[in-house]
């Protein structure tokens, strides 16, 4: 039934059993803070309940469940991190609270239903690495009706940018190299620098406008259908005159509190805004008073870098823009044919009259 | 009759192809500083003359050397960026001095005896990527008796490092994980951690003692042969006390004066020393005035960083050692049978009664 374990799918896990990986993301404060607040703010919900921690990797989010009073954590995950992290519950004296299970969220058995399902899963540009699909597919088999989901829902942004320094640094450098003149690079210098995405840190001061909203995720309603293929058309104004070299994605997840819906199963995020599915909601939701005080997990420009940093996806000319001018077109993101785990991206884009369409691939 | 250019050799010469590593390595002042100036100091020599430069790369070299006055440069390089360094080369018209050979020296054709080589050629601790191999057959192939090789020798240096904060960051760290013992990690972490030599940059501060010269290299006189093993034995004695972490490796290269000796067609360095075969000779030259002011590009811990950095192998567990404490022992660096351009590292080390045999590969 489950679908079958590919060799992407044993790259991938691979690629997590390396002790680095998790070290640089436990070391990453904002997210590791962030996700033991949310669990202290439900304790009172979790508590002597049912957890179910996906893609648990060392387990340290099991194990603050665990202190948060959970009655039972299941910590899976299909990499050999699984291993170690049942070593550390050992060590911790947690075996009877946490259980390890190495193996896929497709593939292993939880004989119970579950009241909380937690999951670090966002990826790169958020849906990279398609892990959301596993928790898709835990809140299908065990969730609860009026089940806790951690974080609750997420939004991927897009913004306009401007960055000539990493522009000149990269490519008008060929203009003069001691002297000489290799602008004869500068055709695959720019391929080379911009035909993928980059990861990197920007500034607030290099997004031209407020971002628009591409996605939003309700975990509790997410399907895997809908993942994959995600369109959105967007229309931003530039707010000053300055060139325009790419556009920068990134996105925050929300830590709300259980569905409480009695009409349907998995259905109603208590977020009061869901409802409206306008992008312009969602786009400036973020600058308003937040009315749950949910917690936010933020990897926005304007707020402290975490090892997500932002997706940047450049063009190889800037467009000069005027304040006010127009920047439209549209974005799809789409899983890769030729590995489920890679991101095809489809940018559409138009200033000035002038309109452009670029291919990128996120390996 | 030349070797066969393996899939090994494909995916080298296919890492050069992007641009990003070009990009780095001429932004690398020191490198290309040196190089250039070295250039320069040889211009006398230069002008007029023949010259051919290995592993060209943007052909940045090339140029130099034909704005020094060279009479004919042939640049060669295996990777797609050549198909670049012409189009550099057209659009400064230089295409009547500097001609582009786009594949490997074992390969192209020059149909005339040549002065000078250029090549930069060293990697990481010296002889990985194993271009040094290049070099040696267009010296054979078409270097001139007399000729001028630049750099004309390098030197391999190793000495033993602390650095506790490093591995604090790796090891320690996962003591205490947000209050969790997460030692069981402890294992797989030192694994992940210095299984490997590590390229970073460390201080003069790092390191306990006088380096020991792990191989000198005369370009006019090394062979293939003596490549393909390196061996020594080193013995230290601590400067001071403090936990031995491991031992970092480094180079220096100099650009001395063309070969002068009527004996033989490719022997003699002018280095003075060069007669001088004994390890602590070389290990301690660099701290003497220089004799024949040849320039000197140094990756030294104490010198200005290079994209080279040092490479560094790291202990599973920290030794602790006294001032004036021996640390002793052998490294032997070979080329690996399962790639040549991998470099196996054996490294034997005693200290305080305790024996210890620790193998890497640098991929």
């Amino acid at each position: 039934k489950p679908p079958p374990c590919t060799d992407f799918d044993v790259a991938y896990f691979n690629s997590y059993a390396h002790v680095g990986i998790h070290e640089e993301m436990i070391k990453d404060r904002v997210r590791t803070d962030t996700y033991r607040a949310a669990i202290m703010q439900h304790q009172s919900y979790i508590a002597g309940k049912v957890v179910v921690d996906v893609g648990c990797g060392t387990g340290i989010l099991s194990i603050f469940c665990a202190q948060a009073g959970a009655k039972r954590v299941y910590a899976v995950d299909a990499s050999d991190i699984a291993v170690q992290a049942n070593e550390v519950v050992k060590a911790n004296n947690l075996s009877d609270t946490v259980i390890v299970l190495h193996g896929r969220v497709e593939d292993v058995e939880i004989n119970e239903e579950v009241d909380v399902i937690i999951s670090e899963w966002m990826g790169y540009m958020l849906l990279y690495e398609s892990m959301l699909g596993s928790v898709i597919c835990a809140r299908d088999r065990w969730l609860k009706p009026g089940g806790l989901i951690l974080p609750s829902n997420a939004t991927l942004y897009m913004a306009p940018v401007t960055h000539p320094d990493r522009y000149s640094d990269s490519i008008d450098f060929w203009r003069n190299v001691y002297g000489i003149d290799m602008s004869a690079m500068l055709p695959l210098a720019k391929q080379c620098a911009f035909e993928e995405p980059s990861v990197e840190t920007i500034a607030g001061e290099n997004v031209l406008t407020w971002p628009h909203a591409v996605k939003h995720v309700d975990c509790y309603r997410v399907t895997l259908h809908e993942l994959e293929s995600v369109s959105t058309r967007y229309r931003f104004k530039s707010m000053m005159r300055a060139p325009l070299h790419g556009f920068a994605f990134w996105f925050d997840v929300e830590f709300n509190g259980p569905a409480i819906s009695p009409a349907s199963n998995h259905v109603t995020a208590t977020f009061a805004e869901s409802s409206n599915d306008q992008p312009m909601d969602y786009s400036q939701r973020k600058k308003r008073p937040n009315p749950n005080e949910a917690l936010v997990l933020s990897t926005a420009p304007e707020d402290p870098p975490t090892h997500w940093q932002q997706t940047l996806i450049y063009f190889y000319e800037p467009i000069p823009v005027e304040q006010d001018q127009l920047i439209e077109g549209s974005v799809t993101l789409s899983q890769s044919k030729e590995n489920p785990r890679f991101m095809n991206i489809h940018l559409e884009y138009t200033s000035g009259g002038r309109s452009f369409v670029k291919e990128s691939v996120m390996r």
